[in-house]
């Protein structure tokens, strides 16, 4: 009997899962904490080592761990170099997790993760050229080429946030730069033209369902839209231009058989995937001449950096006959 | 003793090439012939077999065919669907010259050819990891991702001049599309600009040099860069502020380990590469936390497509020991 199964680790800004995942991708058993105060290198790495001992506890039968975390990590070494909204910096997990509990482990940059668990368990499966776009509070996304997780020569690569969709106008990225899809295809995107276009419109449905101009976010945008309020869908009409023409670069470049959309914005497709997809019909590369890449939402929600994560542990590790 | 060597062709919308390639490629034996008058598939099958039997004749112990062919051309079928500048359409030329010669055939896209000579015998030699971006008439690349040549799917990736940068722009490209990079960092860009200008300066030195505003080329903005022209250098760096932007995209979703730059533009590398390296650092995602790869010239030039298709058909075909 095969008894291969790996503890998964989600590691973001604010919280901090865990599973112990079969090679199925099925999560046998889920634990959740916040990230410590301080999001310091020692409280982080104490709370990581006592989600595994808590994991290995009731699956003793473990035998790698998958990390997924948000931040610039180097690959192979998994090392984070920086993480968003964590005070740790140039933290060598990999080997911390390693040498602390015995066990192989893999840390990967989260979107990476997740896009590997959509490739293998969700609408990626049994495709070779997957590319995974996450629409969040950012944009991230993960690539999968000839049928392996892409991560360019240290890690730093498919950044697809950060491709660059509009150098020459004067929308700044949370990264420094200027025009990246981030700017302008993500919630944070959204909640900063609902707040402009608010701060045009004081009376009308955005200032007012937020409280004033100024407390519109992409949520604000999102029920207005849901209300039917025309300047609210036309914000999703402006987002789903930019991402459509986002992904055409991507598809120009990547020529993938599938396109998977997923993150927090999926909840808004029925206003969101119309302009998504009239303008990644307009830019992609010789559209009438080729069979384009469906465009799908992702299927693994939330648990899918976790999965992902121990997915890729598992395949590093020669699984475990019993 | 190893005799291997293979024949490799360039065909281009004016010009078609050939040679006969060793191992190092070294180029043994050259020819090159305009392209059949009506630019048809009948003439151009019979062109390239002729080119073929020219060389076989010179050297019979090639052992293989590589083609390095303008257009959308399918993987690993080698079917060339469209192809700008010349009437045929749908052609299986990998098929009919495998056929009609005997030798195996590889039909490639030519910009990938010519990007994987650059990456074995240029630059790029030792690197695993290479973005290399051709800017001539057009904006043309191909990448090497983790040793091999990535060609996507169907063949149709690495569209590198089809990456989106300018979407919320009005700038249409010869795709049909808007906003690509070929449309805003190639030399029929700086023609075009070139023009732009000119109109709103009849006097002055670009329509001067051109006897007219409408007749401005990019080779009448780079000769007024030459002669220190101000506004022609403005030109160069609007197009470098495009172009970097566009190889900062890249870098975000490949992290290669070097971005190889060749085509006709590379002669203004003077006026070009400053902005370009500025608007690039500008561009790329977390600058200050890693190492970037270095921006470098091409160094096979024009023979990079035909020396690049023989050293893939070569190594489809196992090498003949004589």
């Amino acid at each position: 009997m095969t008894t291969t199964c790996a503890i998964g680790l989600d590691v973001g800004g604010t919280k901090i899962a865990g599973g112990v995942i079969d090679a199925d991708g099925r999560i046998l058993h889920r634990i959740q904490i916040p990230s410590p105060a301080d999001k310091g290198t020692d409280t982080t790495l104490a709370a990581l080592l006592e989600l595994v001992d808590r994991m290995r506890t009731r699956h003793p039968e473990v035998a790698s761990i998958g990390v997924g975390a948000a931040g610039m990590i180097t690959w192979p070494s998994g090392r984070i170099l920086t993480a968003p909204n964590n005070a740790y910096r140039d933290l060598p997990l990999q080997d911390l997790l390693g040498e602390h509990t015995g066990l192989p482990a893999v840390v990967e940059n989260d979107a990476n993760a997740a896009a590997w668990a959509e490739a293998r368990l969700g609408g990626g499966a049994g495709y070779r050229n997957v590319v995974a776009v996450t629409v969040g509070t950012g944009v991230g996304g993960g690539l999968i080429l000839d049928g392996a997780l892409f991560r360019g020569q240290s890690g730093f690569g498919a950044e697809i946030g950060h491709l660059v969709v509009d150098p020459g106008g004067n929308v700044r990225c949370g990264c420094g730069s200027v025009g990246c899809l981030e700017a302008h295809a993500s919630g944070t995107a959204l909640g900063r033209r609902g707040r402009e276009v608010a701060a045009t419109d004081p009376a009308g449905q955005l200032a007012t369902l937020a409280g004033g101009a100024d407390r519109v976010t992409g949520e604000t945008v999102f029920a207005a839209a849901r209300q039917g309020d025309s300047t609210a869908r036309g914000l999703f009409d402006e987002l789903g231009y930019w991402l459509g023409a986002g992904l055409a670069g991507l598809v120009n470049v990547f020529d993938p058989q599938v396109v998977i959309i997923g993150g927090g914005l999926v909840a808004a497709g029925d206003y969101l995937y119309p302009p998504t997809h009239n303008s990644f019909r307009t830019h992609v590369f010789a559209g009438p001449h080729r069979t384009l890449p469906p465009i799908i939402p992702a299927r693994l929600g939330e648990d899918a950096g976790l999965v992902g994560a121990a997915l890729l542990a598992m395949e590093r590790q020669p699984a475990l006959a019993a």
